[in-house]
């Protein structure tokens, strides 16, 4: 089993030395990538091609795995070459999905979307898949990938991620903001107990995770959510995910820059500035 | 023990049963109340004074449970004559709740608020009480209720009942948006499906309620909102709990009237007119 990647940054390579301790052959092309790409390639030890017309005809499976903003031009680039199965498994919403895949001409193509983290859980990450060729990307499982297929056409894998999204990052917004309140009236415990009670068990633990990452990965966050507003904007005024990407790009103007990821939830409220 | 109630509606009837069971003496009285009010105190057979004046200087405990516009007209009304503890039960901001209990000539003043259904948990609600006589109230705890104090001053409990709202409302409308468009993509299942695997095993079950209860109460959500966003505005711009707000008075618009409760968000979804 060939597989090629387009794009090498975290999840490439994550996948890549999964696959590859699982039988599979993977293979690359660096041509006029970053340093960083370059190098994550040469430390994974994939195979490299020289040209992305070869890397598109000789791979069984191909997998787009991009920043979001590029997923139509390397699909265009490739389009004509993609002899095996092409996969996008890029952050971008349904009608991106649907625009991408339709430049690959052989028309075998699958809709891809990584659900949690590809560093917790390495090449045991969840996947899931929609479109015609699906259940053949799904082969994958056999080289340790854990792939669920959702539907035969593209866009409802993407579709199921960015309103998964949707409601994940609205939650840590709606966290950050009621508890940085309560911490400023002195009863951010109270709150989060109190809240517990019909949430679970694990509600303190998990939004104290989530208020930190929000600050953490504001900017990023905020990038993610235009898809998603996008996405929404197609059947109603989608007012709380509007709210979420203000929000968002809100916080990443007012917090401070910081290198590491805070410690607790007081150090984040402490890196915003007040006006 | 004699616990006066001012204003007897689903709240106070609910607990003076409890509290009669447990042997307290429980008053109220009906001058110039609606004919519903009227009938629960005469069902739930709890005594009668004739006057508001009468029913504050008897008191060992009097608890204000109205509509939360009538909150501080009635500690006006009755504020010199308060002789016992007077507690605020009121689903009001903290400001509201200072404002109020300020009335309260005596100063044995206390700032409570019901967390979770009264209707569903009935006397054994959990009630968390603030202020300077929140020890003294929380003897009701011998007369069956469930009295936890979380702080010596007036607003700190009803600060944590409106930031909880603040995040179980904006819950509600984060949910209730993406799973409709979710529905309309035919992947709400799916959807619920992949947010459970982060958020747990009662995701599901407790986000359709969540979606039908959003509808069914979408009016008076919208209201108790306005209080939710007058209390965050004083320390931040609260861009989501001002979405919450939109969302639930938009919601209260587009939805058709319905009598019954829904039983799936089906036929939630079914009610929304379409534009």
């Amino acid at each position: 089993m060939k597989v090629g990647f387009i794009g090498f940054g975290e999840v490439a390579s994550t996948l890549s030395q999964g696959l590859m301790e699982n039988g599979a052959d993977v293979y690359t092309c660096i041509l006029g990538r970053g340093t960083r790409t370059k190098e994550m390639a040469k430390k994974t030890k994939v195979k490299l091609y020289n040209s992305y017309r070869m890397l598109a005809e000789r791979s069984d499976i191909l997998i787009s795995s991009v920043v979001p903003s590029n997923a139509i031009d390397v699909a265009e680039m490739v389009g004509k070459y993609s002899k095996g199965i092409y996969v996008d498994m890029n952050n971008v919403s349904p009608k991106t999905v649907r625009k991408t895949l339709g430049m690959i001409k052989n028309g075998k193509t699958v809709d891809a979307a990584i659900i949690g983290s590809v560093l917790k859980n390495g090449i045991n990450v969840k996947v899931i898949a929609s479109g015609a060729f699906a259940e053949a990307f799904a082969e994958l499982e056999d080289y340790g990938m854990n792939i669920t297929v959702v539907g035969d056409e593209n866009g409802q894998a993407s579709g199921i991620k960015l309103l998964r999204s949707a409601y994940t990052k609205g939650v840590s917004a709606l966290l950050f903001e009621s508890i940085y309140h309560a911490y400023k009236m002195g009863i951010d415990k109270e709150v989060l107990n109190y809240i517990s009670e019909t949430e679970g068990q694990d509600f303190t633990d998990s939004s104290i995770s989530r208020i930190i990452s929000a600050a953490f990965h504001a900017e990023r966050r905020s990038e993610e959510m235009i898809e998603v507003v996008e996405m929404l904007s197609e059947k109603q005024n989608p007012i709380m995910s509007k709210a979420t990407a203000e929000f968002f790009r809100n916080l990443s103007k007012n917090i401070k820059r910081h290198e590491n990821r805070p410690d607790n939830y007081i150090e984040v409220f402490n890196l915003l500035s007040e006006d």
